[in-house]
Order: C-alpha cells, then structure tokens, then sequence
C-alpha cells in the first residue's frame, strides 16, 4: 500500500503533535515540514527535512495534504487560500465568528485548482461540533451545553502576561461541577457565563510588584475575566514550571431532552485530554486520511467534519468498519 | 418546503416512537402505517391511516422513505430487501454477526431498483458506532470499551419468562462502576465478560413455584446469564407493573490512549435513556431525512451510518450548521 504522504507548515506545538500522531499511523508519513523561519533553526522532535515555506511549489506531486499548523488569528487566514491552491489541505481554524466567512475564501481558492481543504478540524471546533450536530439531529426537542476544562487557555494566559509586574502566567478554565450536574439532571437550565466556568489563574510576580494591583487588574480584565469568578494565585517560577508545565484541556458536550411521550433522554460526549495539541494534531491526521480518498473520488472545495462521512476517517476498510465498528 | 413523508412498517414500540419523534420534526409528516395484523385491530398512538403490508406498492410516489420498524430475529431479513425494490428504507438491524450478509442482500436489491436503505441505524448500533470509529480514527494507539445499561434487555426478559413456573420477568444489563473507573484511569485493562457487565432479573413466579429451582436454572442459563454474576429478585406481579414497566436503557463508549510523546487521552460517550425504543426512532427519523437528501444527489444501495456525513441528518442548512454547530 502506498502511504499517504503528508506536509507540515508551521512547526509549533500542533506541526511537533502531528510528526508524533504518524508515528502511530501506519499508512501516513511525514514528508517535509515548511517555515517561515530560518529551516536551520527549526527543531524537529523527529528526523525530518525542514523547508522554506516559499519552497513549497517544488514539492506539487510529492505530497497528498498538507496539514496547516498555524494560528488562526494571522497565520491561517493569510496562508489557507495560498496552500489550498497548490495542495489538498486540513486546518484547524478556530475563531467561530469568522467561519463563514473563511469558508468562502476557502472554498472559492480550492476549486480554482480543483483541491479540497477541511477547515476547523480539531475538537473544538471538530469532535465538539460533530457531538452538537449528531445530538442535536437525534434528539430534536432538547438543549445542547457545551463545557470546556479543565484546560490551560492560552489567550487567557496571554492577557494576564499582558498586565504590568507579571513575569508569567498560566490561566486554567474550569467548568462548573454544580452546573454540569443541573443538565445532568435534565433541568435544562438557562446558564450565565459565570455559572458555566470559572477562571484559575497562577501568577509569577515580577519582584516588588504590587500584588493586589495585579490581582485587581487580572479579575476587572474585560471579556477574558470581568465575567468570571476568577480566583489567582501567586506562586515562584519553579512553582509555575513543576507543577503548570503542560497544555491539558478537555470539556463535555451534553444535550438533554424529551420524547412527545415525555421520556427523558440524557446524551454525553467527555474528552480528558493530557496534551491538547497532540490531541488536536492527532484528529487533524484523520482528517488528512479522509481528504486524501474523498480528492480521489473528486471532490472539491471547502469542507468541515460535518461534510465528511465518518468512513473517510478510519484506516480499515469499509468492510473492516461495518465487521468490528458497527 | 416540501415535507419528507414518511411510512411506517411494522407497528411496535419502535413504530410507535416514530410517530413520537415526527411529532417534534417539522420537516416530515407520517403519511402512513403499514402491518402484516389486520390493520383495524392496529390502535395507533396519534391518528395515521393504516394499511395492509401487501398495499405498500400503492404508496410508491407517495412515500419518500420507509421505516422499517420490525425485528431483526424474522422481520427485516425478510423485509428490508423487499421494501428496498419499491421505495428508500431505513432500519435498525442489530444482529451484529449477520451485519456483511445483511448488507449485501440489502445493496444489492436496493441497486436493482435504484434505491438507498440506510440499515443498522439507532444508538447500538448506531450512535456507539460512530462514537467507536471516531474515536479510534481519532486517537490511533488505544483501546476502545463498549459498556451497556443499566437498561432493560428483552431478550434476556424473554429467556427468563421461557423458565418453568415463570410468570413474567424484567432483566436489567449494569455496567460494572469499578471496571468504568478502571478504563476512566487509562489502565486500559483486559476485561472479562463477567468483569465488565452484571444481570439483575426481577422475577414474578407462578404460585407455588419452586423459587431456588427457578433462581439456579436462570443463573446456569448459558450464554444468557451463565458468564455473568447474576441477582435474581422474586416480586410480586404489582411490583413488576409499578417498578419495572418502563424500558429505559443507555450505555457507554470509552477509548483511552496515549500520543507517542506519552501524554494521555480519555474519550467517553454515553447515552441515558428513559425509553429505548422512543431514542432509536428519535434517531431513525433524523437518518430518514438523510437518504431522502442522499438518494436526491444520485446515491444508491446500502449504506450505514459510517457513509452518511453529519450534515445530512441535520434539518438546518449547511450554511447555519457551520454558523450555530461548527
């Protein structure tokens, strides 16, 4: 069997989780990764060639997809209508405000050249969104909730570095357990967003700072924490790397509803993650095995999980899936 | 907008459940009931025309799909392959070890007339389906579990009630608590049948019945109850009707994993409900909207629901599903 032979822009945490996630498929490898930066500066936690991002025509024919590794506030928006027209293409764009409008970009470049690029994959938008619309189909009269933790935000964690006298910081979002049981309990509540999470902050102080300034400015912050109960902690920097280190995150998608007969019905879907870019980059390789059969079969343009039959996905065989997966 | 109409084969809990769900989807109306009984002696939950099975091929132009609301012991191997020559289906075959040979017969006399019947459809399989091919695409190196209940299993209610001095039974499959807690902690252990599930059998016996003869034939029953740890409670006809009528179930998909950088993953999905016949209709009637919209883009035979993407199942556009669901 020939294998899938797959392209990285952009080497952060997501590019480093997808060379980990081939390592684990078998039908999948890595052919160059490509950057903006030096390529003799890049890094690679695997043995793998490292090209300029403006080398990337050479490699037309010599790769199936390329996976987009890139932020969604700058990178993705520039570089996924550029990439798209040379390659087949899988991102994880993420600011849901701006997907329809993405999407058009998308889906207008990629049927120039005749490729196909999924956007937003990932779990949030990806695994969440197909839990939301499957839920949401199944069980017609009922309410959807979806809960996010916990998990290291980056953004917020940005903010917090933003604000004077701090040196570093770690934002957690944390769902509320009370309210998770509420729609256990098939309440269907209408939750604020002060009842659905709180905010956990860790704050390393620079010396001498001053503290219940910092703390004011953090929890007052509008948008990231205004809205919130936010709690912050200020710990030492050996503090913050011991025991803040890694990029957990997780949530639930939960709907609750009823028959006409009045049956209640609960559907959950939890993901626990330790890692969320090698989670993510690993979903994003999925989704390069399924763009790679439906380009084969001639399809083109802009998709999302929910255009992508779920076969597309898997390494086994359709007769393989209906005998062990169905 | 057109409505998608619907017939219903066969009028049982699940057929009954479908004219529940079509009550709580404005895009499809019940235009009618169809059984092999006389279809007078039919009482229907909410008024539908009844009609004789034979009558089926009067309705063809005046049915988009047919829900074939029989078992999958007699009824839809005989069904499903009949009913496919005259109009698009949708069923919930479960006998999982006869699924390949049940999907060629269907494929193949859907084909003939160039139809699409959609079978295997509602949450085991179905939903748990899907949850176990997403996941195990998602995260390559795991181990996926499939936990049912607690919920009532009819087929094992049935061998109880064949047991001499046996008035009537309900059985319940429970997950066991601390196998769930063991896949929750990424043991990824080697569970046992025994481990994984227990049967609970409440029991009305016939006056002057035998009870420690009738206890010890349930509990050696093979296959049915043998491998299990099983709890056999004897109560009164009364209780039985007032504790045990109702016929809830649910259950559980769970993988856990690891990326090869060694972080790890839990996905978990689960389903409570109040009444599983009125969930699995709720389900068919949203993969009934999908084969009308897949059979109008030219899509023909069978398929599962590993073939049909996402957005066909949802009533919105694709335009909204990526706007609210993405």
């Amino acid at each position: 069997m020939e294998k899938i032979r797959i392209g990285i822009v952009g080497y952060g945490n997501l590019g480093r989780g997808v060379q980990y996630a081939a390592q684990q498929n078998t039908d999948i490898e890595i052919t160059a990764v490509f950057t903006r930066r030096a390529p003799e500066s890049v890094q690679t936690v695997l043995p793998v060639k490292v090209e300029r991002y403006e080398n990337m025509k050479n490699y037309v024919g010599k790769i199936d997809v390329m996976i987009l590794c890139g932020g969604s506030a700058t990178d993705l928006p520039e570089q996924s209508a550029q990439v798209v027209k040379l390659f087949n293409t899988v991102d994880s764009f993420d600011t849901h405000a701006k997907i329809p409008e993405y999407f058009e970009k998308l889906d207008a470049a990629a049927k120039e050249t005749g490729h196909l690029g999924a956007m937003s994959i990932g779990w949030d938008p990806g695994l969440f969104s197909l839990a939301r619309i499957y839920f949401g189909s199944a069980l017609a009269d009922g309410s959807t909730y979806t809960f996010w933790g916990k998990g290291v935000s980056q953004g917020h964690s940005d903010a917090i570095r933003r604000v004077k006298g701090v040196k570093d910081a770690r934002q957690y979002t944390v769902p509320v357990e009370s309210a998770l049981e509420r729609v256990r309990a098939g309440e269907n509540p209408d939750l604020t967003t002060r009842e659905k999470h709180t905010r956990e902050c860790y704050v390393v102080a620079e010396e001498g700072a001053d503290l219940a300034r910092i703390e004011k400015e953090i929890k007052e912050m509008p948008n990231y924490f205004a809205d919130y109960d936010t709690t912050v902690h200020f710990i030492s920097e050996e503090e913050l790397k011991r025991d803040h280190g890694g990029i957990p995150h997780g949530g639930f998608v939960l709907r609750s509803g009823k028959s006409a007969a009045d049956n209640k019905f609960l559907l959950e879907f939890s993901l626990k993650l330790d890692s969320n870019p090698e989670f993510t980059s690993s979903v994003l390789l999925a989704y390069a095995r399924a763009v790679v059969r439906m380009h084969a079969e001639g399809k083109i343009g802009a998709v999302t999980v929910f255009d992508i039959a779920p076969k597309y996905l898997s390494p086994l065989s359709e007769e393989e899936q209906r005998k062990q997966l169905l």
